[in-house]
């Protein structure tokens, strides 16, 4: 039987299957560390379109095609797709994939949103209401700085605690069977940690990682409670966009909590981009971040045997332009989601 | 069995119930037809905040502790709560309800939010992931014209199709049991639909009755497909906030799709005000005007038997206000849930 797990925990009683993904990046995620692994490297950054937001939504939209493809499978073979992005009113999931006319979920947990999707996705297959699902989150570096912060051509200066949105959309194909017309499924998604909104009173929208880090311990200490675990249970425990001061912020709250989980730790923002060639300072940030990580580099190291067994723990900061000049803190959230490996 | 239900519609095994709800509203909603059966009523729309945002944040909190206490329950008691609003980055729930400490899961699909909430909450509950869940949605009129259109110091002329936006949150709690310390459930959820996005090209935000009414006729045609039946088996079919101009849309695309809903349409948009003598135009509209309306209007009618079955069907218009200045059309999408009487 499907069940809660704990407080905040789900345990579905069948895995569900990531049948197949895909991610599509802009030049910068191209030239960085993880480079040569993304199914697709745009050779420039508005993607034939006029405006950013047109080309967040292009991003979108080509990522759940090649995923649909990669799968062998059509739009119409597919229950309902769980979207969601960092624009205001989720404009790239609003105008990005109405083409394939998929029964559409939106959901909203700023760059926790991979997670949240995967949660949901899970969620419906397991309970028995629907074959199939995508997930699909995007972000943009270019439309994240025009909603968030400064217009790019006022030039602002970025401190080292800033990260750099990634620009690039990860979608996950997800269904109950390990293999099919689909080929064999490249992992398995076996449970799942909903996350609360965790607020320190941080205020620093150029210091995200710091602000993430709370809630990101606080889901995991949730984890491990939930599930009776340890951070030793996994190969690898990692966060989508902490970058490198929420990182160390991240292992000091867990060393607090009891839990040492420097060994296990992995952060997609910190891989995604060489800090020190790249000029992207703590690291990559965004939806797109951990869903475009998780497709290229985390689930091809589960398929290769690598990893048998990882947490992904997509953290969001609940900021807004609005939020932000009225004075309020950047509050944290974080949803973790086990994936094994197929074996 | 819970069970995929044709293209794009579920059916739980066991149905899940709305154990008990509560509405919170601003002034204008209080002095409306529906205005006594709400169960607060602000005395001004800053509810003692300092900015419309904040204000919105408290219709949240306030709406989910109301509704927490009329059913008996505490915070803790919650499995998960599924939550949005219409600010960019959906700042009401970020910040609203993050004092309860429940495991969030964030939604957006503008004003069909509530009914979307509605559909993964019941998803969590039958699917066997979740004891008991809360599902809440807000809107408030300043902060959506701050965040949609004009400054409201602007004095902006509205067309005769604008709709008002409603001050308000309302807030369900799902469970399996139809009676408990909760005291006897309101009602129960049965069935849903969920929406694609539609477009027709409508470019006018001062219109979105309009631009909401292809995607409500798209959902009820797929529902009534899907689950076999026809609008006579409704005592009413209730949309969002599609107001007097989408209602007629609505009728007229449904007609020449071969269905008849003028005897059993009603919309909450055209319920919650005196169009005539309050000069909200076309009717309600957000988040909130379905989610009030729903909890202090619909559910009694449910439970005073006069109505057994109703198809409860939030519209949302799929506009940020940088897809409106970048010249682009606003889509529609509507989730549609069954509810019927305890009996």
């Amino acid at each position: 039987m499907n069940q809660k797990s704990g407080k905040a925990s789900m345990k579905p009683e069948q895995p569900v299957y990531i049948l197949n993904s895909a991610s599509i990046v802009g030049t910068k995620e191209g030239q960085g560390p993880l480079g040569l692994l993304f199914d697709k490297v745009g050779e420039d950054d508005l993607f034939g379109c006029a405006t950013w937001e047109e080309a967040e939504c292009t991003l979108q939209k080509e990522a759940v095609g090649l995923a649909l493809d990669k799968a062998g499978l059509k739009p119409e073979d597919i229950s309902f797709i769980f979207a969601g992005d960092l624009l205001g009113q989720s404009m790239a999931t609003s105008f990005g994939i109405s083409t394939y006319q998929i029964p559409l979920l939106g959901v909203y947990g700023a760059c926790s949103t991979c997670g949240e999707t995967l949660t949901l996705g899970v969620m419906s297959i397991a309970g028995g209401f629907a074959d199939k699902c995508i997930c699909v989150t995007s972000s943009h570096f270019a439309s994240a700085e025009k909603e968030f912060r400064f217009p790019l051509e006022y030039g602002n200066q970025r401190p080292l605690s800033a990260t750099w949105t990634v620009t690039g959309s990860g979608a996950f194909v997800l269904g109950s069977e390990a293999a099919g017309v689909h080929g064999k499924a490249r992992a398995r998604i076996t449970g799942m940690t909903v996350g609360k909104v965790v607020d320190y009173g941080l205020k620093d929208s150029m210091n995200m990682g710091a602000c993430m880090a709370p809630a990101a311990a606080a889901t995991l200490e949730q984890h491990f409670k939930d599930f009776d675990t340890v951070p030793e249970a996994y190969d690898k425990i990692i966060t989508g966009d902490l970058g490198k001061v929420g990182q160390r912020v991240l292992i000091d709250l867990l060393r607090d909590k009891g839990y040492d989980i420097s060994e296990q730790h992995m952060d997609c923002g910190i891989e995604i981009f060489d800090g020190e060639s790249q000029d992207t300072h703590a690291g990559g940030s965004g939806c797109g971040c951990s869903a475009v990580t998780l497709s290229a580099y985390v689930l091809k190291q589960l398929e290769e045997g690598n990893w048998k067994k990882i947490l992904f723990l997509p953290t969001g900061a609940l900021l807004s332009k609005t939020s932000f000049n009225e004075g309020m803190s950047v509050p944290g959230i974080a949803h973790g989601v086990v994936i094994e490996s197929i074996g």
